[in-house]
């Protein structure tokens, strides 16, 4: 099976085998009060669907259909760089049911099951996706969906079955009576369908509802009614269900992502002093044995080599690679920026574009000036330099190993310093010359 | 009649209708071991009694009494500046019965009911008060208590009630045999009373009690044995009735009035990334789309617009305006300062006391120095204006629209930049001369 | 006899009476997956093993004996500067009543009892150990046991009892019938042994188990079943047998300590704005009325007077001693240094090695260069002085009392400020020279 092209020069017909995802991103937020698609709001600095994105891709899914409906240009925008995610436009809201009817066309020679789970769910785990794509294939489920048993079902359709435990339908939770509303077993609109059967079911969804919109959550019936394996498995946690829509949702998914984040690391032999006050990316990948202090921030894709101590007040930004027992201290900012073994910048210091060498010191209050209004440049400083405190490297800037930028001293754009040597005062100048002005003025 | 309001225009009989609150703010508050009066200690930045004032007067009150006796001056001086905020001194702290019968002389001739409340519980909501006030009125109770149904009543006045659930009195903590203590509805100390009837009530209180002492909470029971109609509603969250007799509860109601602030912000539209690590003061507005980030510190009235991103790690203080779309990173401070839309200040800066126009790049490192030792000066950068890293504007200080201050550059008090100069070194000069000096050292 | 205590000057034989403390800190602590002693591993700054130490000392020990193993020269040297603690080494890790025989020849001639305590319980407090102490001497058990009641007993070997209530015997986790398994009274490894019987218990252990180990847990039904007085005692709080295993124990550990330390400090009358948010070692001493605000770091040996405002964002670190209404503001990082009455630093300042005068103004962006790449040195600031902006004082360096340094001013080393001098520019000069080269450049 050749599925899965990594950039799109093969041809389509490639990607029409393995499971597809249908990931449902149509919807407004309106309880989020903004502009942005509900889609596009972030968590832990990446937009809630790219986690759900990652989620399907790392479930296996070879092939990634999002339904855009509001604000389309902004999801198309944000998914761009992903040669495996196709779109398609719902053209107007009526229902899930309709919106992954909107991707037949797209998808009417695919030969694989469809995985449809939604965008505003950024805390699905790839592994019970997986397991509910395997277990679908092997048993030959028309229908299999992921349910979840929570405490608090407010806000979900409920999973109704039979006195054997057999699924019998997804009632909405405006339509639930007393009894069926204390059902805790929930619908977080994950499925997997076998696909020449999803659209069959689709065609029989009617408007006949309170909302006059095709549910799709009425097709595992059609299906079922029709004589076919449908089943509903308790394959998610509760964390994996938390759907989003309100801001408060947001900082909750915050906290569990980071609860995440922060357990894997202290596996991995990472020491987080407080993960309360701790902020890191999914993405960084951090060494053993290195500490993270309180109220520390590393966002998007850093490497912490071992024996790092980073923070407390410590924010370090995508693009950052830290060696092994580099010390990076308070009130400091790194972005886009390498540093080398044994590297210490301990206070109040902001490195941007900056390649570092090993067992550089960098003193407190260094900044390397990175932008000039139209562009950001690049900042070299040799193994071994020293680079004294309040010091301003403007960009284009490199100090050679060993040398020395004196305190206080302002490195002009474009200013070589030469291996060894020894260079202060603004503009920054060797230290003879210096001297004889310091100590002659005129 | 002899009150005499700081800084009132209007007739002083004016004050003597509609709602009158009486706010007792006489104790010393021994456990929270301090020199300042209790109701002096701050939450979120203010002190708590400025919350007490606040909610009765967001509740319809416009004549508001405070009862001093501990750090009286204290008291009144924290409140000076609060025209409709008058002071009764209680010369001897001999009860709660007592504090509110200082206020008689002073409250003599006025023609309405009179709210009371503690200075110590600053979490008390406007809403509830206003419909204690509103139903005293149109069912003309004597007496209408606020009470609140609490998981912990332990350190309160328990409300007892006969079998139809009539009031019957409040029981002290330390009178309470088992079943009383048991009782979870408790008496927060917040009464409307009919202001003659209240004084009547006074008059009958005795000290035959344990502590020697008038207490205020045999007044509702005198007053029904007197045939007046009283009524105990609970009107009152938990949350509302937090009273602050140590720290740790200071600790727990900034926690509480931060939920409460994040709530109302989040169901705004403004994103808050971990509510845990935002503190944010109740004065503050903010606009849709803005997004807070982790350790972040926003404190007095700020007024922030929409699609903005503030921290991590920025601290944001009083009388701070920003325009929209204004970035504000980390490591930076900002006071007393308007910053025009689109501007950034993304790193290690500090702006106090100065004037932004739109579009300006403030880079890393900036501080205006706006304080001389004696007195605070203003900074003026024009529109579209580029400040390098690492500069220093002693203020007062001027630069022109379109201008550029170099790197490290110092600019003296009182040096102007002309707009679209370009001016570098220390002290700042226009770029050719530094140029020439730089390039040709003596 | 065979010990070596580090630095003492008493005869051997005087350490012999009392009791002696026996910690347990052989292990290696697989699941931290780290390179460094599991009891080194540091909560609030210290290593855990400081904790237990300093426990047993407060609990009126003065004989510690910690036996170590893996990584032994780490525990050692961690602990060298500690003249009443002496070393054992554990050759094997044959069990916890192996590495407690160990340590038979240094106390062979040992009058006194014995406290058997583990080196990875760092929240052990001294009073339980003291009332441990007491009541074996006064009641002359063989063995008594502190044990815990907690909510989760797992982890942990179970304390069974007979039942009259009496101590049977301990049982480990693995060996626990569900039965066993559900009593919530553990043993959290805390023993006070009458240390003759100690020895005979030891000498009948067997490896006849699962492990093949010797099991210490066996030894006071051994003392038992000789006829000796044991006795299990619940003595602990929950809090207090936190054992660290893996590094999310390492974090809750934190948690708990910070919720013990501001406890005590709040009920002093420290003000801790949000305690979540606030890191303080338990070393440190802080004065009535001072205020701690949010993201805030306080480490090591600190001390701080009244009525100082420390924070958000500071850093105050070992050896700094803060006078009365000092003022430490955002970004501001401080280390062994002095700071008189009424000092300001309030914005992105570093000060090391600093000794400040009373009432001195250090302004926004100053930073003491006391580092130059191969030894620290000192700055002196006399009262009243006054530190403008940016500057940049390398050490070592002197101002005057009264003398004012201007803004972006970088003094070089050694320079000295007369009192009452003002110096500007870069490098620092007096005024008057420096405004002549201002005004008049060529």
């Amino acid at each position: 099976m050749n599925h899965s092209p990594a950039s799109s020069t093969q041809a389509p017909s490639d990607r029409c085998f393995g499971p597809v995802a249908i990931i449902l991103a149509a919807g407004h937020g309106k309880r989020m009060k903004s502009n942005k698609a509900k889609v596009l709001h972030e968590v832990c600095g990446r937009p809630m669907i790219h986690y759900v994105v990652d989620a399907v891709r790392q479930a296996g899914v070879r092939r990634i259909v999002v339904v855009v409906g509001f604000a389309a240009d902004q999801v198309r925008a944000a998914l761009a760089d992903q040669p495996d995610v196709e779109f398609v436009l719902q053209e107007q809201q009526r229902g899930t049911g309709d919106a992954v009817k909107a991707c037949r066309a797209l998808l009417a020679d695919h030969d694989g099951p469809a995985l449809v789970v939604v965008g505003d769910e950024p805390l699905l785990r790839p592994e019970p996706l997986a397991a509910l794509l395997e277990r679908q294939a092997r048993e030959g489920f028309a229908c299999l969906m992921g349910t979840a048993v929570v405490s608090d079902p407010t806000g979900f359709g409920r999973i109704l079955r039979d006195g054997a435990g057999r699924f019998l339908r997804i009632v909405e939770e405006r339509d639930c009576d007393s009894r069926e509303a204390a059902i805790r077993e929930i619908n977080p609109s994950c499925y997997v369908f076998a696909l020449p059967h999803l659209w069959t079911a689709l065609d029989r969804l009617t408007t006949n509802n309170a909302q006059g919109e095709y549910y799709l959550t009425d097709a595992p019936t059609l299906l079922q009614e029709m004589g076919l394996k449908v089943e509903a498995q308790p394959a998610l946690e509760p964390d994996d269900v938390l759907g989003i829509n309100t801001r408060a949702h947001l900082a909750e998914a915050h906290m569990v992502m980071q609860r995440r984040i922060h357990n894997r690391l202290m596996e991995e032999g990472v020491g987080i002093v407080d993960p309360r006050n701790t902020s890191i990316d999914a993405r960084a990948s951090i060494g053993r044995d290195t500490v993270i202090h309180p109220f520390t921030v590393i966002t998007g894709r850093v490497r912490i080599g071992v024996e790092c101590s980073i923070g407390p007040f410590a924010l370090v930004r995508d693009g950052v690679t830290l060696g092994d027992r580099v010390s990076v201290g308070a009130f400091v900012e790194l972005t886009r920026s390498d540093l080398g073994d044994g590297v210490a910048v301990r206070h109040l210091s902001y490195l941007g574009d900056a390649q570092v060498g090993a067992s550089v010191n960098i003193g407190a209050g260094t900044i390397t000036a990175n932008y000039d209004g139209r562009a950001k440049h690049p900042t070299r400083i040799g193994a071994g330099a020293f680079v004294g405190a309040g010091a301003i490297l403007v960009a284009p800037a490199e100090v050679g190993e060993r040398a020395v930028v004196g305190a206080g001293a302002v490195l002009p754009p474009g200013r070589v310093v030469e291996p060894g040597q020894t260079v202060v005062g603004v503009p920054a100048r060797p230290l003879d010359r210096f001297q004889r002005s310091a100590t002659d003025p005129r």
